[in-house]
């Protein structure tokens, strides 16, 4: 089940990045699993990743050589996480990046693995390996399509998007590509999702680019408020386009950058949640009106990660009590609910606490019937506010993951 | 469905409570949904509450009645939850106490009353005012199998249980109920449970004992995360006991008490797990090796509110990769996972981050496909640990939850 996702589009190359997908047999059907993208020297990357304290080995990694900076290729596989699989799943991401370095004719040190897949399983070492010794040849500029395909688990679709930004006399090229369908509460960034451009933006800009980017996109989706392990976000940016470095996040070119890179990222976050495990509905949560922009947060994800307010989704019950229920757990402090407001779509359901007056559920269950809608919350305490954005909890959610090992 | 649910066994009339069950038609189905519980005049009350912000009127008004003490009556309704229904809904239930009051003749501020069901309707007063009118005549001292079956929403079976502790020369006779199936993650206590006994009990002393008993018992499960707007624990003490009043926390005689009265919240909390939304697993989530409780209950629920360890725990699937996933998204700070341990039953699943060397999956998947098992973890960085009850995340609970209205 999905959700209205869209179709890819015209994917564009990006200057300076190469991209080969292979099958090394970790999955048990027959099905390219293994990416491999390469840089051109002149790039540079910066990432975030899970706050999980069972990180997987590969995120241990990469983080560590992406901070270091040099990074030229990342080795991608799907099928096993690497995670909870101590030194010799250490040992097997090391060996996998030296062979992608000799094939490549690089430093050691710059290749970034990255995992999704299995947890608790050791990676196929020797599969994986073999796959890769050939995966040279086989790098094209074009290879987004199938690479977004390699990386995919319970995904029922790629997720990738291109993007083209007007920058002074330049023209920026983007594209990105992203995969997850469940264990979806990014905390920083989402299951593997990888967005190059051919700027030159200068390490410290892609630094706060990286983590902004990530706060608007990937880190306001939930699906089943499931916080992987593996969880990675890696911009890259080639700086084969002839624009002047972006150095300032003061200056107008971040800003348009920056507003490009966001397209291609919502865009795919948003896909990631229409494509959750068992989607049937893709709801848009807006809570306006708190103290702060963490009180939001907590009230929209609250909403979004209720299990009550996510069988109502699916149901297409127009169940404001629930809604009240989870606004009233989310720990606001001495909320006055008198003040409180609540909108299926355009209708006003709850008005200062209780049900507005004018109110049918007909007008509700209208809303609530289409495929996507959003729920807005008013909260009447101030003037910070957040999206995020969600799907519904249905028997196809339980059978994929009662069937499913993660 | 539901999990090893205990018959309730017999039951002991508590001296100096009798009880009235009638139908007032607050449900759509024929059955009785208005229960009168009155006290002798030597009797004393005390309460703990939701802590959700949308509090429904009933949790308001009985709180602050039993906080002035004098109350000598409970009326509890289910079927309609009387939450976000503003001054309307507060002058029902105002009203519904008045009419109580003056069938029993006793001060219209002696009743407090208590509502499940339904969010955001207004009560049907004039029906339940009809019903009560008749109630005095029908109060008696074995009612509480009537009772209890009358505050019953989605349970499947009336929870309710009887206890009997010698106290220096006296007998302390307690019997207990409680409802609720969904929506349960109590937040100081569950929606409506009652329990009463005849010793005498002073204030100070009934107030920590309802706060102590409510932590280890009721605050200590979940079903689906979800806090309601009407939970309450409800404990008093009639004082028929020819006991001397308890007026020390630190005396033999409330240890004594306390640790009955805990065998009965405990088996009703548990019950109340074991008859859970769909529920076709009852776990017992006990971790271990926490620097601080708050630490050990953190983990434990988040593991036990996990949709996808939920899942795992569905299918019988002995997907320890979850548990790793939920311990590392849990927010404890600077955790080492070479330090964690994680057991099914007796089955050592996980040492020092990893795969124990000696598990077989064929162990997991026997512990795992019993009725009832216990996950433990071992955290390895300090002596506070936490027990919690929890159930699985089944079909049945999203066909219930789609189709019912909270």
């Amino acid at each position: 089940m999905s959700v209205g996702l869209p179709a890819p589009g015209k994917l564009l190359p990006v200057p300076g990045v190469k991209l080969a997908s292979a099958a090394a047999n970790i999955h048990s059907t027959a099905r390219d699993d293994l990416v491999l993208l390469v840089f051109e020297a002149s790039a540079d990357v910066s990432a975030v990743f899970t706050k999980s304290s069972f990180r997987a080995a590969p995120v241990e990694i990469a983080e560590s050589r992406i901070r270091a900076g040099g990074v030229r290729a990342l080795l991608i596989n799907s099928g096993n996480a690497n995670a909870a699989t101590g030194n010799a799943g250490h040992e097997a991401a090391l060996g996998l990046c030296d062979t992608a370095a000799q094939i490549l004719e690089i430093d050691t040190m710059g290749v970034a693995p990255f995992s999704t897949g299995v947890i608790g399983e050791q990676l196929p070492f020797e599969r994986m390996n073999a796959a890769l010794s050939d995966m040279r040849e086989s790098l094209v500029a074009d290879g987004w399509q199938a690479a977004a395909a390699a990386i995919m688990t319970t995904d029922t679709a790629a997720k990738v998007l291109s993007h083209q930004v007007q920058v002074g006399e330049s023209t920026v090229t983007i594209t990105g590509m992203a995969k997850g369908a469940g264990m979806i509460k990014p905390d920083m960034a989402t299951l593997l999702a990888f967005i190059c451009c051919d700027a030159a933006i200068e390490r410290v800009c892609l630094d706060q680019l990286v983590r902004e980017v990530a706060d608007a996109s990937f880190n306001r989706i939930t699906i089943d408020g499931d916080t992987s392990t593996n969880d990675s976000f890696v911009l890259a940016a080639t700086g084969t386009n002839n624009l002047p470095p972006i150095s300032q996040t003061q200056s107008a070119e971040y800003g348009l950058v920056k507003a490009a890179l966001l397209h291609v990222a919502q865009h795919l976050a948003q896909c990631i949640v229409r494509d959750g495990e068992g989607a049937t509905k893709f709801v848009t949560v807006d809570v306006t009106g708190a103290r702060e922009t963490a009180e939001a947060l907590e009230v929209a994800y609250t909403i979004a990660e209720s299990p009550l307010v996510k069988t109502a989704l699916f149901a297409g019950d127009p169940n404001w009590g629930r809604l009240c229920m989870a606004i009233g757990r989310a720990g606001v402090e001495d909320l006055d609910v008198a003040r409180v407001n609540v909108f299926l779509g355009e209708v006003c359901v709850v008005r200062g606490g209780l049900k507005d007056t004018d109110y049918e559920e007909s007008a509700g269950a209208r809303v609530m019937a289409q495929d996507e809608f959003e729920i807005r919350v008013e909260l009447g305490r101030g003037s910070a506010d957040a999206v995020i954005w969600t799907s519904d909890l249905s028997y196809e959610y339980v059978r994929i993951n009662a069937e499913y090992r993660t």
